[in-house]
């Protein structure tokens, strides 16, 4: 983002939370000075003027930072960590996300993630998109990225999630539902070993379930929008990572919800994944802080 | 709106809906064109290709428009109406509507509508507020409105509405609830004998009931929003008449987001009633056609 | 847009200007209805109360259209337009636009055109991809559409405008620029027999010319944008069709207002090609009406 | 902002720019830990990775701000601020900016600061109105504020900015420039002695000077806005720190223009003052940092 940019193998970040208490800032900022990092950008929040949540994201520039890094971390570990009992992580820029995408029929999310990545716009590299339908295989392998059929029709679904968690598990450090028209089970969100993101087509908490935007049309609203959220085993309920909507009117029917619709899914998706990716986001109860 | 304008007293609109038919538009063309009457601007809506309902809004300019007024609604509904079987109502530009306002003690609506008014932004004449509050007075009577507290606690609630519906009926075209926090009874909606609007300060149908920031606050969600709707006896489930969202984030509490809330909704608000008292509305079951 | 369509080979769009005066808009529908067509749509502007310019788009459904369509231009010009010195055009909505999409190396507009084509979101036919490099040729092929190298450096500008000519001139109804690098001369503009259609990458009439997102990080400004505009000899200047913004900040360099502005580009330069192929606009002097 | 928030008295920001390099984080938080603060929001940002210009915004709780704050100072200027080169600025966020609002006939912006900061979200404290025009005196005086009438046609300006300068000079922390259509010269913005925040009705740099309404009508764009920013020697071209925008169609005239402008100006307007006055804005040569 920001001009005279170096390697980015030498730009990592810190994202970490604990319960607040004074100090926290100088004590992080003075051992990423002493380890010799230059803290490029500092974001902090904490959820009250004390008692409260301290989260914090930090992104530094610290040379050789590959071949330093385990040495950090457990330094980290021992030295600010355990006094404060802080959650973190320390991520490196240069190596991307491990994503797989999973969808169905639609395209408009699919197609718009693949092409923002070839462009380089997303920190991620996608592994595999995984489909419960064949349609969109012409249109995904000429990225050069795996297309797999899985079907999974009601009597196949076990069947089903247990060939997909055969390929996930252990191979990714991302899930995208982009308009996958399938329900996961319960047993599939424990067991596939990282955070999934999904796209609901409308303005959470408004219309979850089938067909909102028939439910929208047949409410009468004039915007109709589309959430980004962290999947859990509550349907339609995660965290929210991003949310936007359009202004429609009368003339609009729901096919041209569904168009216009589209053009703001597919937006707040690649939004949210883009920013899960450069580990913006820390979950915080049923809420996301977006840094 | 639009340049070289006539004087507002021969501006006429004419609002009318009916079964769909080949012809309408003809009809009620020809009819005005005989009645020397200029088209100034014609919408029109059906809500199918064919068989749907069919809804016009028309502007137009006729010399001595109240002199002729009566004659041409009369000729209207023998030459036109009956053969359709047409709702219709022709208005004057030049005849504000009578709006009462009914508020507590949250002011931003209030004075907004106020304001816009007085700097000739909405088509309508202030005949009173009503408040179960006395705290706006001083706000109110600068602007030469009568100000009424009528107080309507759970006790007097009864008492309260034959106060208001004594002062009201047959004195007015509107009503706008400008965050008024009281309930208003079947009975009072039966009598008034006008239109109300109420804003909530909510994206419904997200968040009906109390407390809507707060509950959008539990939720996490990234844009807070207001709905302007027509007041029917299902609390917050009235046509919407307009909508607007403003984006916040988690360093956002209720308070924050009641404030930024609080720009939309008196922007939502004053859309809301100037359309109305433009006649640019037609309810269509619970929809409304905004023209 | 409306349910309960007909068959597309039904409907028709009338499309027409002149001066006003009373009764146009009833001799426009009193002809639809003798000729048997039912008005679906109509939107009408005048741009004065009185003496000014009279602009109807209007949408009709009228059995057997490709048929009797020859007759219905010849009866309107002999009984309507020539009474009232009419400019108009019937256009059926079975017939899409034949579009040529002119391209460099940028690939979003030109993916996103092509995208929402096969979608069948916008009603044209793209006839050729003609591109000054070869880079996108393995993107567009796929779609089953020809992609046309010309070269057109200083030097063979003349030349390859010639050899532009020769594929388009009575081939298409549209050309448009999906961020084409180089200036059509006066004589291609002439010569090429139908509107264009350009994508400015900036807010007009902010920023005109060359690399205008560095020319909005240069001002600092807090929102930037993009424009649709149909060509005209002056660069920049001509009718603006559609235009949005999107928000940026301090930590936003050259290359992320190029990455973010890229998503309003591709959004308006759809929309705007979307009006045009539905035959919505109208130009009056260097403005648009949009219906 | 934040829940639980403590005595406001005891709330500090600490503003601060200088040559970036490694340490400066750690050495700013390990200040402010051993003072006995603790910081509960801390923004920072770098122009370039490394070489560039560091700023950073950051709230603290310290118990007896007030009474301590001049020793902070002192010791923060000492201990920190001279090592590297730093410009920096202690303020009490229970010590409100000292303002002067000029404005003309116009009231909308007039009026909604003033409404705004008696809801208490401005942190602001009105000490003057001054107006070139007497119309405003009955709006501004019910709030408590003075208002003056200072009358500047062209042979009068330098007698009137005498006047208004010895109103100024020394009382308060900023000007307001609230549609106040009088252009100040060169030799008052340099002795007024405090930064002056204009708004511009128009999106800058498109339609700079007179009439920005009309020009942006003859050039038929489709967004009009408003712009908030720095008054400098040259006329609109300070450094910008808000803009926004509204849609617009061929439908809104001039005065339609000016009155949907007017909501966009006001709103940018406020969201300008309050982030002065909350020492979110470092100016960087012509452009704006808004944390």
């Amino acid at each position: 983002m920001i001009p005279g940019a170096p390697a980015k193998a030498d730009v990592g970040r810190l994202l970490l939370h604990c319960a607040d208490r004074p100090g926290l800032v100088a004590a992080v900022s003075a051992f990423l000075a002493r380890a010799g990092a230059n803290i490029v950008s500092l974001d902090q929040h904490s959820t009250q003027y004390s008692g409260g949540k301290f989260m914090q994201r930090t992104i530094f520039h610290l040379p050789e930072l590959s071949t330093v890094r385990a040495a950090l971390e457990r330094d980290f570990a021992e030295q600010v960590a355990s006094q404060f009992d802080m959650d973190f992580a320390f991520t490196e820029a240069a190596q991307p996300k491990r994503v797989a995408i999973m969808a169905s029929t639609a395209d408009h999310c699919l197609l718009d993630l693949l092409w923002r990545n070839r462009r380089g716009e997303l920190d991620m590299s996608v592994v595999m998109v995984i489909s419960n339908h064949p349609h969109l295989a012409d249109q995904v392998r000429p990225f050069g990225i795996p297309f797999v059929h899985v079907p999974a029709t009601k009597d196949l679904r076990a069947q089903a999630e247990q060939h997909q968690l055969e390929m996930l598990r252990g191979n990714i450090d991302l899930v995208v539902l982009a308009r996958y028209m399938q329900i996961l089970s319960p047993h599939f969100l424990a067991e596939v070993g990282c955070p999934l993101i999904n796209i609901h087509h409308s303005f959470l908490p408004s219309f979850v379930g089938a067909a909102p935007y028939r439910q929208a049309k047949d409410r009468g609203v004039k915007l109709v929008g589309a959430t980004a959220h962290y999947v859990t085993e509550t349907l339609d309920e995660g965290p929210i990572i991003e949310q936007d909507v359009v202004r429609v009117d009368h003339r609009h029917d729901v096919g041209d919800l569904t168009r216009l619709g589209a053009d703001v899914e597919r937006a707040v998706l690649s939004r949210a994944v883009l920013w899960h990716c450069q580990d913006r986001i820390i979950r915080h109860g049923n809420q996301t802080i977006v840094f």
